[in-house]
């Protein structure tokens, strides 16, 4: 199945297998294999590491923040310097979240209302006004190849009135973007469009229904990994996924334990992002088949070889256990990015595996074997 | 000229050019050009660089501090890792120093004696010892290719009778470490003995004469970069190189600036270190031809290109200076990185063309045109 949208998005599924789904999906030219785990660089760098690191870790396309890029440096510099592609040295595809689940969860806000959210910013506590509109151009002026709309994305649990409220302002807020990105966007900048409804079946349903009533080049489901379980996040993503278009690129937001990303990927969601491998490599936790490692645990002290036996990373492959722990416990910067490129390694290698199984017809079964899901 | 010395460390001066010399070292099998800078790595890692970046930059030795891997993780822990090669992932030749110049210029020193000195760690505040023995058994535990005895290194300005304490406890301290370490070393491990005294020249020249009286693999001018002038430094590099025997490497500790170490080569010196580049490098601070550079400033908020015209190291060709300038204003650690590349980048590039013009017998042509030494 091969579907191209009205910004020249192209999805193309090549195998399905159960509910899940591998293929490719290419925009203006730039192509990333599905499913994909999106590394995050909020900022414009994916913290600590190098492009060359990106590449060798698995990683095809990139998430930037367009919130925390408005505030710092401003869209105005990221356009003088050509874009956000020459801006983050990456020439592969690069999404913008509109910066909807930062405000409503990480940040101060002082005012929202149907057009929009006033808040400070996290940097100098100036007062910064966010909409679907300002979302849509700050997006045009990086150059992401993705944008996605500005939603009101209420943190978790959430009463039903406001979760009302989200959904309808986040339908009328995809309303106004879409207009604005089709009469102003060049290039072909794809915009995404994010069901809200927190974990109220009814809502996610009514959602769903008007905005893929929209012509948007992809859908996300928001508004998880705010604050629920993870069963209920597991549980919410096998539920939402079928509200989501098969011909249209299908992204779960916020998604990156192990666990919860194959359990997207079995629901038949193509992309996912998540800070975790990165904050958590930071910290010295590190993802393996056996659970999260605490390295800062005294029994790495003198411990030599891999923390993950056979894998592949330059982590695991160049250094022992017992350094990582010190250069971590040292604050080395070198110990955060070698912890980062291990737990990004890790999870682009699962979601391989994960293609691999899909490709190959063989997904439930491989998913079932998982201990990851267990 | 070439020399071996009886611990086996072969210095090859193969060109020299007014005072100037340029060779190779070799010590267990590993080598460096010289003149050479050595790029700190205090805890076993120079700050946020892989050793791929490092060889990238022109990097051939580094300095490790046996102090503070003694404080943590401990010199057991690196022995169990298989030594300090294995454990910075390093195969060229590693210099430890001994820790005096930080004992004595940043630490919390409890008790001082003619034995050694007891401290605070700077991590959680424990006593710790140090003393000729001491150091040199935790270097051998290290396992590093050249250490250096334990040195009394008062901060500048020191009284006459404090610098001759400081010279008197140096030689007594550098004799105790020599024949400790002549009984115990193993696999050729050099021994660097430290001259002091301050800016008098009496007392430099009677602890040079004392040193080099006994049988060291090499001689360390100490004491500098502790609170003197920038021409009192450069007085001094040039007075106290003579006192250093020319069969042996001759080096200078804790000189980064880039006038700084085109006047030790000048003034003979073979080998320097410094962590001025990587500092600097942190916070955004560049060398350029043009002296240092503050990428905070604001005229770089927009800049496109190189911040030296024609550099070629990674920061200068693959991204342009505003967004140098935002990665460090985000702390962002690849900001860091970029920059601390720059900067070792920048300095082995002039210690280069310094060799290549001692090389061509043209040094002292070249030395009074250079920027850096106006």
């Amino acid at each position: 199945m091969t579907a191209t949208s009205t910004a020249g998005l192209r999805m193309e599924v090549t195998h399905e297998s159960g509910a899940a789904r591998a293929g490719e999906l290419t925009v203006r030219g730039r192509r990333v294999r599905t499913p994909a785990f999106l590394a995050v660089g909020t900022y414009g760098s994916v913290k600590g590491l190098p492009p060359d690191r990106l590449r060798q870790v698995g990683c095809e396309m990139i998430l930037a923040n367009a919130c925390h890029l408005h505030d710092r440096p401003g869209e105005d510099v990221v356009a003088a310097m050509g874009g956000l592609h020459r801006f983050m040295n990456w020439d592969g595809p690069i999404l913008t979240d509109s910066g909807g689940f930062q405000v409503f969860s990480m940040l101060d806000v002082a005012q929202l209302d149907d057009d929009g959210v006033t808040f400070r910013s996290p940097i100098d506590g100036r007062a910064l006004r966010l909409g679907p509109i300002e979302a849509a151009d700050i997006q045009l002026a990086l150059d992401s190849d993705i944008a996605m709309v500005f939603d009101h994305c209420p943190p978790l649990p959430a009463d039903r009135r406001l979760l009302e409220t989200a959904v309808r302002r986040t339908t009328d807020w995809a309303r106004r973007a879409l207009e604005h990105h089709r009469a102003t966007s060049r290039d072909g900048q794809a915009l995404f469009a994010i069901v809200q409804g927190g974990l109220d079946d009814a809502l996610r349903e009514r959602s769903a229904a008007e905005l893929t009533a929209m012509d948007f080049d992809g859908f996300a489901v928001g508004g998880l990994s705010v604050g629920e379980s993870a069963e209920q996040l597991r549980a919410a993503t096998r539920r939402y996924a079928p509200l989501l278009p098969g011909h249209r690129v299908r992204y779960l937001m916020g998604v990156g334990r192990p666990g919860d990303v194959l359990t997207a990927i079995a629901a038949g969601f193509d992309v996912f992002d998540c800070v975790l491998p990165t904050r958590n490599g930071r910290h010295g936790t590190l993802f393996t088949s056996e659970g999260t490692v605490h390295l800062r645990n005294r029994r790495f002290r003198e411990a030599r070889g891999a923390v993950e036996p056979g894998c592949t990373c330059e982590a695991c492959t160049q250094w022992d256990v017992g350094v990582l722990r010190h250069l971590i416990m040292a604050g080395e910067p070198l110990g955060r990015m070698l912890c980062s490129i291990h737990n990004l390694h890790f999870l682009h290698t699962l979601v391989e595996e994960a293609r691999d199984a899909i490709r190959e017809d063989r997904f439930d079964a491989w998913f079932a074997a998982s201990p990851h899901v267990r």
